[in-house]
């Protein structure tokens, strides 16, 4: 690892390769620039008032006759505190506690990498985009299916970087199991805050890893303690076991990021017909339930920490047992949550998922499905957009930069100047000038606006099928490989003061010859 | 052609290998249903009311101020009668004419083709999908791409037949180039009424192509001159020549058909930056003004004759001037043509398209933008919904199959029970009986509903990897190659009356024998 973070000190003070090609003006693609894309449409609600209210009173019963199960003994005793019944570890809310707790959730927050350039508006209309998170293996044309390794978690990190519409960096691409269990997360932490400048993810697996990493994330953006604790600048992700039960790290580590005022998002995953029911409505109401249990547990530990609820509710192949992803089912479970995270006026987080095998046809339309479901839910934070395939057990390249066309176009389709109306718009003078015979080629009206008219593709090919055929016939992703090795070849790490990136280095050494983190979960 | 249609017969007769297969309780895939989704979405409009009114006051003022060629002098004859101006062949209407002849229009109407179980109501909720329309080639994994013909031809009318999620069969799938263009459509048409029982398009090329189709169509349905002009049971479909341009052969057939009670959808075709404004409302305005100047002309010739508009605005690559499709600027181009067809009560009519050259991840995403802007639209019939690749230049069964999978999942999307919230939906009960500890799919309540709780694929392979390699990593188009194999090898044309084939088989005969149609165009 540190062999690795100085081959990219030295390619870059060296210039090399990347550098030359960068001072010879060409580029692996033309991307579109940062931005922070602004969901103009309004929502999608296939409920109505009273279906909403079905939920909520669902949930709510569930909260308060039902239970959730804490396994985590600092929660119960935090219950206990707050006046609910606890009963054994199940602990028992009313609508009147959770309803309070959920008030002091912040409807919008900023999460401030060690970019601030890189600051993130979390709820409002910004919809933003994260890479894969958290697959096992790594899929590439050239390599088939290998299980995770640190390259191929670097390779992942330099395409998050290296897309502008890829806007945090989530957890890990791959599951890099070349490198300890003990240390992988100090090597995976200490990559991603190198080799990105984006807010940065970290999981909640034991008190010492999500420690580490606020460390780390703190001395990346060259903070004091308190700077850190002053606001968000990174977030943990949390998911229940579904059902009714949230576990001891989970919360253990929720809890340490919004004492430290950093962000949680909460994320039940609540497959229908598997651990949670097989209708769609009632898998809705089990993920609203255990997502608002631990809301309000940590709004009561660290009242108006900024959390988000999260969606992970899809359905089973009833023949087989296995998770469909981008299902019809997935989409109106997506935007049913939305509907109960504006009721609860919470941010939300959905994905970008698929169960295809590989990134071909199947893999694009239940990704586009899953995608356009976030767009049309009002979700604020995409996981997974760019990357995912086989249920989240595969990380591959090419369906990243595949991906990342999907997410430049839904950018694009946000742009105000794709529905403007004024009078140059209308263009009633242009439509007068080229008159019955002419083309608007020509026109001045054309003229004035053609570069910068219509979207411009990375990984599609527009040529008829004879230019394309004499091309090689590449198909989409063959030519996404390509890309994905342009962009290794010309990547550049983010500029980090000298300063900052040895105490860095010190505190990943240090923390290995402390001998890590237990390796007993 | 003959040989072909009598060799349907004889396999029907003889019961053969597709009758044994249906006996034996084989089928090529577990379809959906038919049946007639209703778009229970609230339409995606970025627009707002000056937006609309924006594009009308454009549309109103190109009509009346700039004109529209009617390259035919019955329409001008007609606009002359109804006191518009017309200069030369150009042709000007004030909005007073233009709002009175679209008050005649209906908001909806019905289309009853031979098979009365097929008829379907165009407007309101109804979301309707036919086959790719009009490539001159065709392309399958094992042929490559070849110019169009007439067993190509059959193999998507079989298609069109067989899939429930297909409810209309649009124009030829395939341009048959191996049949003489003078008798073309004689072939096709009998073709497609021996082959489908569903809704039939007829192309307006001329006077006797289009009365022939009529004919055909009445004949097919065993009706009497009088009963077949008193409804819709067809339809045509006809394009401007953009900019401001309507030729001969399209206005000509568009009024035989409305004057025969028959359906018109005309849909301008405008390029944004090639025959229409590179702004997206600036190319919208134009292609509302082309339609409505037709729309105005079938009134005012046929009033209530049912009309429905048509848009085909996208954008062209300005690098190489090819026509993109699937784009963000398609999409809202489709979404603000559904709020000026709604402003005008009008049905709409849009496609599902794309610029790929072969079925792979482009083609699916590509697809996938266009079909949600169909249904973001409000869109009513979605031309091209199955099978069109290369910008309208291939069909290609493989894309059939895959674009079905889609269809149908939107379909399922549309169904109320994926968002239904009755009490047995939230199914607190079954979340207080399975627990904690306990899993869903043993208990009662997905006991009960697991067979139809969830979408059932078609193409889309949901097992994990290492089971998909097995079986031999065949990917998405493959797969739906061996659909597409089994359909035709099962397949059996709908029933039909001895004595109406026989009758269809001696107008075809005579028709051929007097020489079928002009080739002159």
């Amino acid at each position: 690892m540190a062999v690795a973070a100085e081959d990219e000190g030295r390619r870059k003070r060296a210039g090399g390769r990347a550098g030359h090609a960068r001072r010879a003006g060409t580029h692996a693609i033309e991307q579109m620039s940062w931005r922070i894309p602004q969901n103009h449409d309004r929502p999608t609600e296939p409920m109505g008032p009273d279906g909403v209210l079905a939920i909520h009173n669902g949930a709510m019963r569930i909260l308060r006759d039902i239970g959730i199960r804490f396994l985590n003994d600092e929660a119960l005793a935090i219950f206990r505190q707050a006046g609910c019944k606890v009963e054994g570890n199940t602990v028992f809310m009313d609508e009147a506690f959770v309803m309070e707790m959920l008030g002091r959730c912040p409807e919008q927050f900023t999460l401030t990498p060690r970019n601030p350039a890189r600051a993130l508006p979390i709820g409002g209309k910004a919809l933003l985009f994260g890479n894969v998170s958290s697959p096992p293996n790594y899929w590439d044309l050239e390599t088939g299916k290998v299980p995770g390794f640190m390259e191929g978690f670097r390779s992942f990190m330099k395409l998050t970087q290296y897309f502008n519409c890829i806007h945090f960096a989530g957890g890990y691409p791959v599951e890099p199991v070349d490198v300890h269990a003990s240390v992988r997360h100090l090597d995976c932490l200490y990559e991603k805050l190198v080799l990105t400048d984006k807010v940065v993810h970290a999981y909640s697996l034991g008190a010492e890893r999500i420690e580490d990493a606020m460390q780390m994330v703190r001395i990346a953006g060259g903070m004091t303690e308190e700077e850190f604790r002053a606001r968000p600048h990174m977030y943990t992700n949390i998911n229940s076991v579904s059902p009714l039960k949230h576990d001891h790290p989970m919360i253990d580590g929720a809890l340490r990021c919004a004492r430290a005022g950093q962000a949680v998002i909460v994320t039940p995953f609540t497959l229908a017909g598997a651990m949670a029911p097989v209708t769609l409505s009632g898998a809705v109401t089990l993920s609203i339930a255990e997502a608002l249990s631990a809301i309000a547990l940590i709004q009561y530990a660290a009242p108006g920490a900024p959390c988000v609820i999260g969606t992970f509710t899809s359905n089973v192949d009833m023949k087989s047992g296995a998770p469909a992803f981008g299902t019809p089912e997935y989409m109106r479970a997506t935007q049913m949550t939305g509907q109960m995270a504006r009721f609860y006026k919470l941010p939300l987080r959905s994905s970008g998922v698929c169960a295809a095998n590989v990134p071909d046809g199947q893999a694009m339309w239940e990704t586009s499905n899953s995608l356009w479901a976030a767009v049309q839910s009002g979700t604020h934070m995409v996981y997974h957009a760019a990357g995912w395939l086989e249920g989240g057990l595969i990380a591959s390249p090419e369906k990243f930069v595949m991906d990342c066309e999907v997410l430049q176009m839904i950018q694009r389709y946000m742009e105000p100047a794709t529905w403007a109306t004024t009078p140059e718009d209308i263009a009633i003078e242009a439509i007068a000038e080229v008159g019955p015979e002419g083309h608007y080629f020509g026109c001045q009206h054309t003229q004035e606006r053609y570069t910068t008219a219509f979207y411009a593709p990375i990984a599609s090919d527009w040529r008829n099928f004879e230019a394309w055929q004499q091309d090689g016939a590449l198909q989409t992703p063959e030519r996404a490989h390509r890309i994905f090795k342009a962009i290794l070849a010309e990547f550049e790490p983010p500029p980090m003061d000298a300063g900052v990136h040895e105490e860095l280095k010190e505190f990943v050494a240090r923390r290995k010859a402390e001998g890590g983190a237990p390796t007993d979960f």
